[in-house]
Order: structure tokens, then sequence, then C-alpha cells
């Protein structure tokens, strides 16, 4: 498979730019794919490195210098992300103070389609009583420059496209954990899939937590806009969610004002073992469907933040390893992951883009026919031991 | 008007180096000008864009990497700015950690001539008790890249030079202001222009501060030099300032071991809405005056900061939307500014340097002109609603 | 001598990559040396200046970013340095929060053979009771880019070769001293020497503290490997060091969980007023030997970090100006040192690699020497003034 590698710190490899595509490699093409990669200049995104895939039909945008995210990304005109606040991105993490505001810095940054969150926390900032253990707002993996990428052509049809990263977080007495990433998709595929492994650096066990940040605005999140998911419970995490119960799978339009309300749910899969959340809009003429297995993030978040459109109007779809509380409160719950010594765990999503109604119906009966293996249960407020009762 | 882009993220523009003069543009000239931009390596100012603009009189460096700060200026041999004891400034902002020192560590980074205080905040670090609001000393504006910059130049005499900048302080559920600066001058000029304007970003009303801290050292600050300032009122800042407020208004040369004073002034306008501030050296002979609009920037502060001059021997003389106190102090007495969606504030300063008797005279009589329009209240203590009372 | 000016900030000149040996400069060489500087790109090294000393025995790297440590180096196939969890270093400063993890940040960028500790201060994170003081883990030197870089090749047998670097750690109303380094060797040495100057660049008395953090892995560190220092008081920092006195000079070999220990020595010198520390393997076959003053500094600190291989197997070899406990109590303790205006402080060290026994058993018997100058007291638990008593 020719491979190039892009960035690689321990043989100082490192690409200012490169581009790739089938007549440069000799191969025969029924649908015209690239993959470039640039280093960006000038204000707050000085410094950062994207790589661009194209495979025809989508077309994303990958930071290696931000720890492997997915800035945005395009089916046509439909935009994959959102308009955030932080309208200059993507930013350099060297300008990202993470323990600013409070614990709350990770903001100052946050502009991505796909943002992880951890890997030592991945929830609000929080600080154990005795001083041992304290975290800032959704981890450091989101602001860690990547230390190998690597770009792979199959040679063989379909010529799978391939974006492979590592992050390393680690510190002395503390966090020693990698993330290998895959990001692939094939040309005139209308998918993108995340291949993820945790792997444990240390010669003792580690712990980690990961959350995925899907984030989503228009023109798939519009006023009307649905969200499909089997589930076996949904509860709102808070007393601002349980206000919104009745139309927590629902989008209002953008809402100045608007305070952001959040809803767990402990996804149902298949008999396959699969689970997926769709977010269709109004029209049932565009949606995005993210596909994952619960064996592997057994927690699915929906994060529903209908502010104004200059204010971040957005939705997130999070499949993570645990719920967003603080790190303690999952701890306290078993929902923290240990890793033995050379221990890896891994968790695989696919993104999929649907511009038909035929597509979107038949996404529609696949969610039916998994939630009929089981009946929903829809908590009226906050239970334990997925979030703190009042 | 011939215009050129040196940084646009959202057009992936950004220019190593550039220079335009007169003969470039094919424009005639009476006395040569030119404006260059290059970027800094090595060091702590490794990253750091700086456009000097040269009139062929002023020659000043504007820090599109810090907030479109103004890092020194000369007027032939005479040095605008001061001696920080940061002697190996421009800092880049990446560097700077606004949080380190208990929230002081803007410190780290200031050396300029012209360093904005603000948005979020412009005063002392503070926290709220309930954890609701907090910021760091001055701000973050100043070690905030700017989005874009362009020069431009107009082709009709005078044949006005424009540095034009902006820059985002923006999060997620937070900031969501853009600075829009000018700043001019014109060939054989004394004089540079500083015109602002704060516009919010966001679908609901953001508030915000400025204060404009223009320092200077010698030669304009020496033994004997004086302020001179129309003023409605002047009260010490705290028992500091209190006990040496019978020489407010004049400085003593530099002194290991000074301590900081400052004076808050309410500024007595002309009957056309205009104010000044001028600090002349002792020997009359050379003198900056700051012009602005008391309606813009009602609040003035005065900075002795006489120490050693390896200390940082200068005084800040600094127009503001209020006094630099901690903002919930400001908040609560009326002097933080709300802007609706889309609203903008201006505020626009003029500063001139003047090097003959002559000139300083004018100005002298300027100020008292003023001045003669209303009685200066001196307070013998810090006072309500400026300052907190003993 | 010839001399190359690399980074000089005030003169704006920055080389992106040097290089000179014999040959360059026309001299003749009985054995090939070169010294070579590049910058690192990609990852978190990315913007990190290497510059690397070859004088044909031993190799070593210099950081210029990273405030003129000595990343690591080689006699031949024995690596000086260690395999820190930081495993992608050299890391940029910029993406070092220091006062990350409750003060501990530095920790994310630890993986120096040489790292310096200071100078405001260079033990654990404290602060004072009344706010008026505070520092993070090891102070902030070692995260300072050097303000002037340069090589000299002295003409003259044996062609000294020296790296000269100047940090500076200042801020307004805060710290103002500069660190003036020569780091030099000479053709055919198994040595290197780090001399060292501490300026007061105020015009007020500044106090500091200087801790040199020498570490080191395999090959010198193994399973049996020993420390040999003379000194006149020994003693454990605290319980759990106390818990392992008695092996307190012989090493384990990697022992995933181990925490670490600290030792305090009162180092005692020969008549000429110099001390050593040797750290030799268990075979006696390969030694590095630290050789310093006392009365330059006069408080040596082992640190024993025998964890697993991948956690960080190492050994801290550290003569400081003090002990590196919390500032506060040091200060109490008369070991911060006080620079009058223009003051200057110097400590010279010099390290030696050793690859034979017969090297080893003459250093031995140096160490012997000097401690039949005095006797060895062995307290058996923290004791006033170094340590916190139980």
């Amino acid at each position: 498979m020719p491979s190039f590698v892009l960035t690689d710190v321990s043989s100082d490899v490192w690409l200012e730019s490169f581009a790739v595509d089938a007549p440069a490699l000799g191969l025969a093409e029924s649908i015209a794919w690239k993959v470039t990669k640039e280093r960006l200049r000038g204000g707050r995104r000085d410094g950062v490195d994207v790589v661009v895939v194209d495979n025809g039909v989508l077309r994303f945008s990958i930071l290696p210098t931000r720890g492997m995210g997915i800035w945005n990304g395009w089916r046509e005109g439909d935009r994959l992300g959102w308009d955030s606040p932080v309208s200059d991105g993507p930013i350099h993490p060297a300008l990202v103070n993470l323990t600013a505001d409070g614990g709350l810095g990770w903001l100052q940054g946050f502009d991505e389609l796909l943002a992880r969150c951890g890997l030592e926390n991945n929830g609000p900032p929080f600080e154990t009583s005795d001083g041992s253990g304290r975290g800032t707002l959704h981890g450091r993996i989101a602001n860690i420059p990547a230390t190998h990428v690597a770009v792979h052509i199959d040679p063989r049809p379909p010529h799978e496209i391939v974006v492979e990263g590592k992050v390393e977080e680690t510190r002395l007495f503390g966090m020693g954990v990698r993330l290998e990433t895959r990001i692939s998709t094939h040309p005139g595929s209308n998918r993108l899939q995340v291949c993820d492994e945790f792997i444990n650096l240390a010669d003792h066990p580690m712990e980690f937590q990961i959350l995925y940040h899907w984030n989503f605005g228009p023109p798939f999140l519009n006023e009307g806009a649905r969200l499909l998911t089997p589930a076996l419970q949904v509860l709102p995490r808070d007393a601002a969610a349980q206000a919104a119960l009745a139309e927590y799978d629902t989008y209002r339009g953008p809402t100045p004002g608007f305070r952001e309300q959040v809803f767990y749910h402990v996804p149902l899969a298949s008999e396959q073992g699969e689970s997926l959340a769709m977010l269709r809009d109004r029209e049932g003429e565009r949606a995005v469907v993210l596909r994952y297995r619960p064996e592997e993030l057994p927690a699915f978040t929906l994060w529903k933040n209908t502010g104004g459109l200059r204010d971040g109007y957005v939705t997130g779809l999070e499949p993570g390893s645990n719920y967003p509380n603080a790190r303690p409160f999952e701890k306290a719950r078993g929902r923290v992951i240990t890793l033995p010594p050379e221990g890896r765990r891994k968790a695989v999503m696919t993104l999929e883009v649907l511009a038909t109604k035929a597509e979107i119906e038949a996404v529609e009966a696949e969610v039916g026919a998994i939630q009929a293996r089981a009946k929903r249960t829809i908590h009226p407020k906050p239970v334990e031991p997925f979030a703190a009762e009042a």
C-alpha cells in the first residue's frame, strides 16, 4: 500500500505541504479524489497543519495539530460541522490556555465537527477535595499535536484512503496513553470511518476516558430537525434539560438566549451489536448518521445548543466511554476505563451523510427495527447512576 | 485606494514579508515614506509579525500578533515607548500564560507603547465569589493575534497611510467582540491616529471594557517632566497615591524602589468635545500629546511608575471606557459597556509628537483654555464612585 | 576566536540551520568534530531549536528554546539522559502550561539530561497564605527560549568548542535575572562543562534559586548501580525516603509502582574546594561523574525514581543553591540567594563520562580521599534545617 509519512517526530520527518491523487499513483479512477496537506499561517491558526481528504463526494479536513480532530466537511453544498463563535479557527493549541476561565479554557479553541474529549478526563472541570486530582473541561487530547501522521492509499479497488495519526497524552507521574487513529473513506463514498485505539504506554495500569464530540449545525440542523436513535433509557442531565424533556428529540430554530440542554442515553444495539444516531433536517432531505458499537462506547450524550446562529447553533451527538460528568462521579460509578500495561481499547465510528429521502427513510426503519428489540424508558428527571439526582 | 492584505484567515492569506513605498505605487512624494512587514524569529519573539510604518518624520511598529498593539516608535532620535524589564519583546502570546502569577501573567509580555486592555475585563485579576466570573490582569486582547491585517495607501495627497487590523475575542458561552482598528498617519506628519471599533459578534447583548495603556519613558519622561490635562476631577486611587497627591502631575527621576502611583481623572472636554493629555519633558523641548473624546472614553487614568531605569521607568496615559478597577466594581457603578446584537462602539485617539517649545506652549495654552471652562476638583483621597474609599 | 551568532533578538539574527567543523575553518584536526543547529518541525517539538555538539567522542544536544537545557548525549553507544514518559520531546514551551495540574505542568515537558530549575523558585508548587508569592514546580527557566545563542571555536589547540546562550527570566514588578551560560568541550574529550552566570538585571536587589536537574537512565543506571559522593551529611527528605535509607546509595532495577525517593546531601569538598558525584553501573564499566564546587552550589540532592522502564527509570544528581523544598521554606533558612543591582553569581559543573574500570576506580579513590577529610553523618530521618521534621 503506498504510504506517505507527513509527520514523524521520532525520525524528524515533517512535510510543509503534500498532495496525492490517483494519477500521481498511476491508479485508475472512476471518480476524482485527492489528499492534500498544508500548514496554515496567520492569526490564531498560525502553525496548524490541515490534511484535506476529498473522495469526490465527501470532503473533510483533519487537524493533526489539534489531536487529529476533524475540523469540518462537506457533501457538495452541505457543510458538516457548525459555525462556532470561534470563527477564526482552527486555533493553535499554544494559544489555548486550558486552565483559563476556571478550567473552561477549552472553549477558546472549540470549533470542530469532531473534537475528542479525554483522555485523563472528558467532562467538566473538577478538583478533588484532597488535591490529588483535577482536570479542565473536556481534557487535553484535542489540544495535543500528533507525533505521527501518515496517508495510506490502497492500490486495490475501492482504493481505501486512510489518514493515520498518533497522539500522546503523557507526563511524568501522570497520564501515559497514546491515541492511534485511522480516519478512512474511499472514492465516491458518502461515509468516513474513525477507528481509534487507546494504548497504555506505561508499566502500570492507566485509566482513561473518551468522548466523541460530533457537532452539527445547518443545514442538517434546523427548526423541526429530529434526532433518531434506538435507546434503552433516556434522561435529562439536569433541571434545565428536565424542563425541555417533552421535545428532547426535536430541535428549535436559532433561539438567542437558549441555554444548552443535555440528555443522556443508554444506547440500544442491533443483534450484531451496532447502534446508530441520525440527525435529519425538518424536510427529511438530508441527514447525518453516526454508527458505533455500544460495547465499545456504552454511553450516548445528546447536546442541544440551539442558540442564535452567531452564538453557535449546534447539536452534539456524542458516543463515549462514559457520560460527561466530572471524572470522580464517573469513577465512582465504574465508568472510567482501566488499561493494564500494554493494554489497548478500540472504538470505531462511521459517519454517513445522506442526501435523499429514500436513504433517510431506510435509516428510520433501521432505527425502528432496533428499537423494537426493547422498550425505551424515558426518565422524567435525572436519575442515578447516570446523573446526580436533585 | 491601493490596498494590500497581509493576513486574512478566512481566505488563508498571509505574507511572510511585505514592503510598499511611493515609487512602488507610482506616486509622487515630497518626503520618503514606506510600510514594511516582517516576521520576527528567535527567542520569545519567534513568530511575531511586525508592521513598521515610516512616514518620514514618525516611525512606529504595529504588532498584529499582539492584538494590533503599537510596540514602539521614534521621531528622529526621540523614542516613543519605554524600556520594559521585558527586554526581549515583542513576546509571542503563546509564551504568555495570563493565568500565571495569580492572574498577573500579562506582565510577562508587557513592553508596548500602546497595549490595549480588555475586552472582557481591563483591570486587575478578580474572581466573583460564586465563581460565575473571573478575569486576569488587563484581559486578553493584547495577546490575541489579528485575523485580518491590511495596508491601505490613499493615492490622493496627503496620501494617508492606514494599517487596518481585526482582532476577535471570542469563545463559546463567552465573549464575542471584534476589535476593528485603523492606525493611520500621512507622510511628513508628527501624528498617528488610532481609530477603533468594537463590534458585538453575537446574537445577544455583549458587555466589554477597553482601556488604552499608552506608555512613555525617556526622553519624554524625565525628572521634572509634567503632565498637563484638563480635568473636572482628580483623585488618588489608593493610599499610596494619596500620599503623593501633592505632586501628582510632575515626575521624579528614576527612583529604584518606587512603588506605582495611580491617579484617576474625570476628563474635561472642549466645546467640540475633545480632550487631551500632554506629557512634556522638564526642558519643555519635547512632548507627546494624546487627544481623545471623553464621550467615547470617559475615564482617564494616570499611571506613574518612576522606578529605576532598568525596572521600567515609565508613565502611562490611559484613556478608557472606565477606570481599571476590578470589573465587578466597575459594573456595579455602571461603567461596563453593553453592546446590543450588531452594536458597535467607536473610540478615536491621536498621538502627536512635539519637538519645539512653541508647539508645546501652544498645547499648554490649549489645555489652559479648556480648563478655564470648569473648575478642577482634586479629591484629597480615594472617593466613590471612582475608587474604593478606605 | 571564530564566533557564529545563531540567535540574537536585539539585532534580529536567527539562523534556521547552521554547521561548522574544522575543515570549514581551515583548522587541522586529529579527531573529527562538528557543531550543527537545526529547527525541529512537527508534533509538540515544532519550532524547537537544537544545537548538536559532536566532539568526536561525546555528542550532546543543547536546547536554546528550552532555556539552554541539555536534551541528551552519547558516548558512542552509551546514551546520556533517560527515557521520559514524555517521549515526543523536546517539547516547545508554548505547549507547556506550567500552572496546569495544580502547578505541576512542568512535568508535561520534562525529558532532559539537564534541566535547570529556577530562577524565581526551584522546588515544588507553593502559594504564600497572603497571596504575595507563588510558584510552579521547578520554576520557569527550562521553558524560556534563549535571547542569544552563539558558537565559538578556539583556533588554538585544543580547539575549545563553546555554545553560549542567554536566557532572561523577567517581568514587570517581578523577576529580572539573566542566565548566561557557556557549555563547552574540546575535540576528543570525554567531558563537557557548564559554566553559568546569573545576573541581576534590575536596579534593586533580586532573589533567585538554581538547581541543576541532571538525569540518567540506562546504561549508567541499572540494578546494582551505585552513587558515590563525598558528603558531610545525608538525610532522607521525607518518610518515603526514610524507609529506604539503608540502600540510599544503590539502585534497584526497573520497578513498576516505585515511588520517588529523595535524599539531601551536604557535600564535602576537597582541599581545592571541589566535590563530585559519580553514578556507576553495576559492572563498574561505565560511569558519569559530575564535578562542582560546593561554595557555588552548597546543596546536593539525589533523586531516585526507579520505576518501570516506560515510567521513567531515572536518577537525578542535582547540585543546587539550595534544596528543592518550597521556596518559603528555603527562604526562612537562608538558602535563597540575593543579588545586589549588577550582582552576578557563578556556577560551574563538569560532566565526565567514563568507559573503563580503571577510570572508575580512580574516581572511587578520589571520592574516598575527599571523604577521608571528614566524617559522614547519615541522619535516620528528616532533620532541620534541611527538611521538615515529622
